[in-house]
């Protein structure tokens, strides 16, 4: 088996999010469906693992994935097309998923590579970066951006915002932002978290973790957003997350405003330790998930 | 009379262009509408005249626009709403249009303010700025922006579509670049012209002129791509302008990628001379139009 690596992108508002379900459309759904097209299987057709899985309705413009090709299937990519010479390969295989899972224009595969020994979209990764998008009344409202952004009725403090994104930086449980999971651990790192308005006066949050809980990147966002709007002192922010249980200080702000932007990973050579890190915490009694999806 | 200027926004989408036309969705029939259904008028709903009339498919974030309301209309959005204390004035109006003719989302007036004196939307106009944006094979292809640039399947010289873009600008006839319309010149100063790609790696190009001829913008870009493509040595590009005939050298770039993002205007208390000076020049035998629409 062969472990390739996929940059892909995708508008969400017409997903289910990215977890294949029956029935429903999804990004999962989709490039699998395209593979067990391309390699004409059915059933069997390659499974893809991913870095975040993304809520309904949330937008990823750097998404990884991965999956595994048999020496056959690789083989099928490098045969020439009847009478064509349209890149082989890997190349073949960005250029079929994007006329197939991308004909609707809304998924966007950028790049198909070999991975590095050890590699694991999910388990190698060391953090996922999101963005969060407010336009409030003080900003430019950008039609083009409507269904990206959240629009926001009146003029939000920032300069409070971003004092609530401070306080809750670093290592901390995080169970008040988080839909809590049975066995699971909601302690994680927040790397970066901070406000700034882009030159149309939009609010733009980039919150990056080491993994994130279940609807946790949207919790902070809510957080923040009452913070904005007067509705919660700054410095309850920080207590409401020190009493670690989810109240009704703050709601948690709408997907359509979020897009998975990034995820890093180590050096090629601590690829595998990292991922055999990553898998311990998991088995640990208060499991950690590295991807414990739907933000 | 009280002139009232209009800064909005649209997502060109899903409109027929700007210019009201019987059984189309357009934007000014949107606004048009709105403004007879605030006013409870009928046919003689305020009249909205535009900068610049976009074509089907053309978007707009930094559009401008004027209407003239009447001492009772202007009374009527200062009346208090029963049992409210909503925003009064002008304040209204903003808030009326986007309930209206934004209820879909792919309009939003940003402001309404009194306009200075002699103050024309359309004959006042100093500039008129574009910007077109093309995903090339090497830039990120954001899905979320599809409805708002063109992808392009291969690499583009940038430093081609640069050169070519530069040799164009200043006062020429442009009738290379324009579809043609009896007794109207085409003569335009190209005030700005330059390519560079975004931190995602797509080419943007800005465009401003005094004024566009119909279709210019687009012909414009198509003259670069061509140039970037390989397909049009730089060279031709200025002497296919300077031939002033509509060859098959390029194509006209698709609507989508092109959007309007600002008209300037000159001090208030040269509007009145401007207007006036604009009037003159289109009623000369070549007839200069400031807003030949279309782009």
């Amino acid at each position: 088996m062969t472990r390739i690596r996929l940059d892909l992108a995708y508008d969400g508002t017409e997903f289910s999010g990215w977890a294949k379900q029956p029935e429903l459309r999804t990004v999962q759904g989709e490039l699998e469906a395209a593979l067990a097209t391309i390699f004409r299987t059915e059933g069997d057709a390659p499974v893809v693992t991913v870095a975040g899985r993304t809520d309904v309705g949330v937008h990823a413009t750097g998404q990884v994935a991965h999956l595994d090709l048999t020496d056959t299937q690789i083989a099928d990519l490098d045969r020439p097309p009847r009478g064509g010479s349209a890149p082989r390969g890997l190349g073949t295989l960005v250029r079929r998923l994007n006329g197939i899972a991308g004909a609707a224009g809304d998924i966007h595969v950028q790049s198909a590579t070999l991975a590095s020994e050890g590699f694991d979209a999910r388990f190698s990764a060391t953090w996922r970066r999101y963005e969060y998008r407010i336009a409030d009344a003080s900003a430019l409202h950008d039609p083009r951006r409507r269904a990206y952004e959240m629009w926001h009725p009146t003029v939000l403090d920032d300069a409070a915002m971003s004092e609530a994104a401070t306080s809750l930086l670093g290592l901390h449980d995080f169970a008040a932002f988080c839909r809590p999971r049975e066995g699971a651990t909601t302690i994680r790192t927040l790397q970066e978290f901070a406000w700034a308005r882009d030159v149309d006066g939009v609010l733009v949050a980039r919150v990056q973790a080491d993994a994130f809980c279940r609807s946790m990147v949207r919790a902070l966002v809510g957080s923040c957003l009452a913070a904005g709007d007067g509705r919660l002192g700054v410095a309850r922010v920080a207590e409401v997350r020190d009493e670690q249980t989810r109240g009704s200080d703050f709601a948690v702000a709408p997907a359509k405003g979020l897009t998975l932007v990034g995820v890093g990973y180590p050096p090629a050579a601590d690829l595998v330790a990292r991922a055999a890190q990553t898998r311990a915490r998991r088995a640990a009694p208060a499991s950690f998930d590295p991807d414990d999806g739907l933000d």
